[in-house]
């Protein structure tokens, strides 16, 4: 034992009868004050004392605790493992590991189980009370360190007594010898994991009632809310979307290009532009790679594609719009007609469909649990993939009750009312609408060759909602300069983009896809936030 | 022949021997002026007749002329060739293709020759009068279409005499038969593809004058610019960069991420960001993905990757800087020790000029035509990648003779002296230098253990410029906080970043690299704006 600590001075005592002055009071008052101060110092070092009497007492005071921020001071190159490579041939064999805390809960105290995650896999992992290794207080200690802390953990691999259905390692648990705080939770979690993984049925039908996690206390709290199961395979996917996109494309003779976001001029149709204070001017953010990437085709590339941002700088606040999004654009040269692009467009979808389906099965089923949602479904085989013009379209539409005089064009509710008809008519969730109207599309469109009102241009839908608009270009800059007086662009502030045209350039088509339409229909995640992982829109620039 | 036009009125003779009145004089003068319009007028008819009546006798004249504006009218789905398919195995086969006029030079009025390209490649093809086919009026156009028109020839393939060395395919020829014109120039071209190609020293060099193209000039028409051979492979490389880099993050267990340009604070460091009017308010563009990325660690990513624009608003006019540029950004959790990203970096980059040497030989091989250099060198085998630290580094420099004082920091131009020293001590033009000084870098850079005038952090360099700036970051909170503070950054102003290490992060380190300096070294193209498509500076935001 240390010194013990002198025990605090006690008030002298009163050495006469009379009342003490008023200074003899002020004084004993501060000689009564300091005494406190000096008994509280001493308990705490009393305290902190027995805590470290205690410690020295704990034959497992090696095996847990919070651990030094890591600094890089040191390189053991222990091996570790991850949760998803345990299984029952490593039964007996101790690994180490680090992960978070998704649940912890104490039996007595003498034990706890946790339930370990490391991404999206996690295994169930328990703590007891030894005579070698495990303490009482490490049991207590590990019992209370928060939920999603990051810890390192040392354990023997057992094979489970019966199948664990809490963890996504069903087989085995883990026998936890040591475990360290590498990193832990500063305040409240703002929701927990379990409650932002949960489908919203589930809330509405449960008996007992259950937390309902917003999606904007989602958004504001995105760091926390992406960790779920859920989310990881999210993002997974938006992963594997854009892998597929780009390996289909390098397949079929396409050079990826990157194009500038800062324009010169507030090019384009109707959709407003972002400005940008630019030094002592300004300059415009690119609602698309349009202009550059038909610029590429003029500069012979034949075959682009970009994945980038895309901006639009629209006041709209709804499921399907953000200010900021990924573009997959692709531009080719053609060499007899538009529909050669469409066609490896088409070609294009299927094959991302089938990869999606066969790669990440695991994943759709993930998220299928808390989105809920038919299997989506494609044609496949001789008949290939519905195309509709315009006109077949409407009468579609028009078959089932809507009065032709709205026609002109195709609004949100309708498409989705198109949708449904071609799902009960044709049992697919994909097609493709062509020849829309001259007059709906962008200067840059080429007219059909037949009828001037119509145009070599197409959409394609995956639920009833667009998520490509593509077309064949105007490749003649006199044509060009006619259409864009007509929409009433000034060709001069666009000189750049006609003289490309000026110096020679093959016919050429191509589309733009949003990225995140395609993850939200595919999955049906009803609200394209969640396909993105820090969403803008009007209202929101954080985090 | 047509009705012979009526040979103009001639003017009245003088009947009278008085001289004529002066309204008589006007008269006179105005029957002229018509009549002379009227001979105007018949001549151009009477030639253009004599043009019918030339192509009615012309037996030709459905194989050659300008085709009508392509708006998809038709799709015969003929087989077209590409020029790269071709080869002595085709001899005495017909082949349709579509290609640019590189040249074209006439040999009396009998025969023409041209070279025809697309893209990077090129063939000999040779169009000569004949009684069946080719007419010599069709000769004639086929020699007067621009060069850099686009045409659409059918022609036969013969093995050429002699090896042709004017162009790409050299074992054989093209005998035309056809020849369209698809789409034309208008106007002159601002240069020729030949002046475009030259390397500076042959224009210096020459003993006849030959015109160089300058940079401002090629920007200024980047369309044609890009057509030449050497920027043809320019961006094939990148394309090779981007995907061997992809490659190998998809391998080692990488996510690629998307995070948004649009930020709601002007965060990070020194460098100066653009504002954006963002409807009511302001917004600025991403100068990195840097705290997104590290958010998506802190959300358990792992291990993350981005490829997208970067915006930095400097006013730096140099030959390195660019206001906006491809950053290949990575991010990922380590294990025990911030050297484990910074061996996966320097993997990577192995990894990359291994890729480029092998798959793109032939490309780099053309670029060093125009763009001479020594080939970039890099250490292999057991000795690895040379790694100094900061304080070796300038020892470097002080013993080449650099005063110590001035080497707080490591300037461009000692950068430089530095890549030379390096390369002659150690033959290699790629290394890395670790340890920065903390004041050097940004305030979520973990310090060094043992020394905090010093970072885990490091640079890498090719031909001693920096490619490549990354660390281990301070994952946690109050570290943080007290770093932003010294560098007199308001935690409060960046709330969403720093409470995503208040819910537990794993210590975790990462990297940014510039796409086109990486390219512009590799290749030695001494200028960034090459390695760009459509380069933005300062002083240009077009085209």
């Amino acid at each position: 034992m240390a010194d013990p600590v002198a025990p605090p001075t006690p008030p002298p005592e009163d050495t006469e009868a009379k009342g003490p002055s008023k200074s003899e009071l002020k004084k004993r008052a501060k000689e009564a004050e300091k005494a406190k101060k000096a008994a509280e110092k001493a308990a705490k070092q009393a305290e902190l004392q027995a805590q470290q009497a205690a410690a020295e007492d704990d034959f497992a005071k090696d095996f847990y605790g919070k651990l030094p921020l890591n600094q890089s001071a040191s390189r053991p190159r222990r091996q570790r493992t991850q949760i998803k490579d345990l299984s029952e041939s490593l039964d007996g064999h101790t690994v180490l590991m680090r992960c978070r805390i998704q649940t912890s809960r104490a039996q007595g105290n003498k034990m706890v189980f946790l339930n370990l995650r490391q991404r999206a896999d996690s295994v169930q992992a328990l703590m007891v009370v030894d005579k070698e290794n495990i303490s009482k207080q490490m049991v207590k200690w590990a019992a209370g360190v928060a939920t999603e802390s990051i810890v390192l953990v040392e354990g023997v691999v057992k094979k489970a007594p019966e199948p664990i259905k809490s963890a996504t390692i069903g087989d085995v648990e883990l026998h936890l010898t040591k475990m360290h705080l590498e990193s832990g939770i500063e305040g409240r979690l703002p929701f927990s994991l379990e409650d932002a993984s949960r489908a919203d049925d589930e809330v509405e039908t449960a008996e007992t009632q259950l937390n309902r996690v917003l999606l904007e206390t989602r958004l504001n709290n995105r760091v926390v809310d992406l960790r779920t199961q859920t989310n990881q395979a999210v993002f997974t996917l938006q992963h594997g979307i854009g892998a597929l996109f780009r390996e289909f494309l390098e397949g079929n003779g396409f050079t990826e290009i990157h194009t500038p976001k800062l324009q010169g001029a507030a090019t384009e149709s109707g959709a407003s532009v972002f400005k940008v204070n630019y030094f002592k001017g300004s300059a415009y953010l690119a609602q698309s790679p349009q202009l550059a990437k038909q610029m590429a085709i003029a500069a012979d590339f034949e075959r682009v594609y970009e994945i980038g941002p895309v901006f639009r700088a629209e006041d709209s606040n709804t499921h399907r719009h953000m200010t900021e999004f990924v573009g997959l654009d692709l531009e080719m040269a053609i060499e007899e007609h538009y529909h050669e692009v469409m066609e490896l467009l088409d070609s294009l979808f299927l094959s991302i469909f089938r990869g999606l389906r066969q790669k990440y099965s695991k994943e759709i089923e993930v998220v299928r649990k808390q989105f809920p949602a038919d299997e989506f479904k494609w044609r496949e085989g001789p008949e290939g993939t519905l195309k509709l013009t315009f006109k077949e379209a409407t009468d579609l539409l028009v078959k089932d009750g809507v009065p032709r005089e709205v026609l002109d064009d195709i609004n949100t509710e309708n498409e989705k009312r198109l949708g449904r008809i071609v799902k009960a008519k044709y049992d697919t969730d994909y097609f493709i609408i062509d020849k829309f109207p001259m007059e709906l599309r962008p200067f840059y469109t080429m007219p059909d060759p037949n009828d001037p009102t119509l145009s070599n241009s197409y959409d394609f839908f995956m639920r009833g909602e667009e998520i490509l608009s593509g077309a064949q270009r105007v490749h003649d800059p006199s044509l060009l300069i006619e259409q864009m007086k007509k929409k009433g662009i000034e060709p001069e502030s666009m000189k750049y983009y006609v003289d490309a045209f000026r110096m020679g350039c093959p016919p050429h088509g191509g589309g733009g896809i949003g990225l995140e339409r395609v993850l939200m229909l595919f999955l049906k995640l009803n609200n394209i936030r969640r396909a993105s992982m820090f969403p803008r829109d009007p209202k929101r620039l954080e985090p």
